[in-house]
């Protein structure tokens, strides 16, 4: 999944050019880009589609040239999770009705590769076998963004019941979910056969099953079916209303960051000897700690500060502590209050 | 004089594009503009003449539209103020032979436009007596980024005897000028007869004196004669070389400000409800008494910063606490070493 927006990491992401596309993996890598080659060893690049936006066509081609153009899935209008899973799966149907998605966004970061793909690869079995399961990655740390899901006993296939999914806590109840050792964070990530999938929006969104069975008839008329499809996430769409003991949960405990905000650029790149963490053209003098973005034709010159997040991209600068990465949101709010949204 | 060039406003200011050009000003105003409307009421456009390199020519158009474009006297190459003043003096004995000048930079801030057209009322008499005259800034802090003028008795004109010119002083040496009562900063104007300036620089500018006498006779063949004269302030040139008794200093107390910095845009600019100043599009978010400076097309967004500089214009951004803005020049120096000079 390459669709959608995305302003968290702005001004660097802008609505119509989200994290995915962003050269702020080492090495100039995108997300996108480490997402299709951690899984190459995995599924080869002849089965793996990249669902985007029409308007992002171009971005999935030039970070993920291996990918044929014929697999590129296009969603003429985004319509969150479900829609686009759905919009997936029947593509898949198309080429092996017997065919099994790995769902994963593409927008999210991996240490150990090794052992992602093991998980992914248990997850896969679990589908194989009929059944509906997800990787949750086990929770550390009391995280206040993520969604969680909360874990049974290990069934027969050896992956865990999920007896809940929940939204994002609050504080004290994140502290809670960690200490019971019985919660881990919810990665995005889901696996199922995709008739399976089907069958299950067919009962649980009719109204999106109808579209896509039509779409199914007549693939020619994605363009005019498509944009009725309702705005829903497959999470709250399908997955949350599937009784309990239909969906599984396999951990994946490989170094997990959903690059959420400009602090995970500080934890999954580099930093040089003054502790600066630069990407782009960048000229520091008696600076310390900083993260330094400098989008393409961009220079970031930076004296005597410390702890900073400093990112030009086109025509927007952003400026703030590292400590206060998640209130870029507060940016965004004045933007679109004063009618400055084409900023965004 | 809008000729020559700079990165002290680094990088709203560039190697072609100095700060006289800049929008700095309260209400979009540029230095340029300013020097020049605090002159009208005194000298009218058809008598001010505005020398500048070729190159910029289309900047001062834009800047001072009512300056008639026969006015503006074109330099092929930057040659420091001898050979501009040269030049100058030259156009004016082509107007009259009798021609007092008033020579001005155009990169200097002024608070008291009334004081300040008084003092160059008296330096413009002194200099129709046939003497030489600059303006000294009473010096109240020992300031080491100017140079100095000592000043002797009163004269008969009304002036003072200039005495000495003195390079930027030691933060010692300049205090002890302070406290003396005899130093005042050097303005950079000066006022003398266009024949009486050109006999001097035939006097101890030699070199110069006749290239300056091979245009007069031929203004057609500037192009081709300017590039040889030496590159030369008329303070070394010429004014430092004249006997004592022969150069007079008028005062001017009429808050005068170099703009050597980006700390001088915060004193010449309002500050907002929270001590900040903002040029061009800006979004504050808890951020207190930054200065904030937008070139055309940029918005810089700042949450959670205080007392620091933040300039974006063009490919460049730059930033730094307010009390380190001297060191732009570590910024040039590191350009400059890492052969990245286009950014200057």
């Amino acid at each position: 999944m390459a669709g959608g927006g995305g302003t968290r990491l702005w001004p660097a992401s802008r609505r119509k050019r989200p994290k995915q596309f962003l050269p702020i993996l080492p090495g100039g890598q995108t997300l996108l880009g480490a997402t299709v080659a951690r899984l190459l060893p995995l599924v080869p690049a002849e089965r793996i589609l990249v669902v985007t936006a029409r308007s992002q066509v171009g971005e999935v081609e030039r970070c993920v040239p291996e990918i044929p153009k014929a697999n590129i899935v296009v969603e003429p209008i985004g319509r969150n999770t479900a829609p686009c899973i759905g919009l997936a799966a029947v593509d898949v149907m198309g080429r092996d009705p017997n065919g099994i998605m790995a769902v994963v966004p593409s927008d999210q970061y991996v240490t150990d590769a090794d052992t992602y793909r093991q998980s992914v690869a248990r997850a896969i079995a679990v589908a194989s076998s009929g059944d509906i399961c997800t990787i949750g990655i086990p929770a550390r740390t009391p995280e206040t963004g993520f969604g969680y899901l909360e874990r049974g006993d290990q069934a027969a296939n050896g992956a865990y019941a999920l007896t809940r999914f929940v939204e994002k806590p609050d504080a004290k109840t994140a502290q809670d979910y960690v200490a019971s050792g019985r919660f881990v964070w919810n990665s995005g990530m889901f696996f199922f056969a995709a008739e399976r999938i089907l069958s299950e929006i067919d009962r649980h969104m009719p109204a999106l099953g109808k579209i896509l069975s039509e779409i199914r008839k007549n693939r020619g008329e994605t363009d005019r079916l498509y944009p009725d499809a309702p705005s829903e996430s497959i999470d709250y769409g399908v997955m949350e209303k599937l009784p309990a003991g239909q969906v599984f949960v396999e951990l994946g405990d490989f170094g997990w960051n959903d690059v959420g905000s400009w602090s995970a650029i500080g934890e999954i790149r580099n930093s040089d000897e003054n502790g600066n963490v630069p990407t782009g053209e960048t000229v520091t003098v008696d600076a310390q700690n900083n993260i330094l973005y400098a989008g393409e034709g961009r220079v970031i010159a930076a004296v005597g500060v410390s702890d900073l997040i400093i990112v030009a991209e086109g025509d927007a600068v952003l400026i703030m502590p590292r400590s206060r990465a998640q209130d870029v949101r507060e940016i965004v709010k004045a933007l679109e209050k004063t009618k400055r949204e084409t900023y965004l």
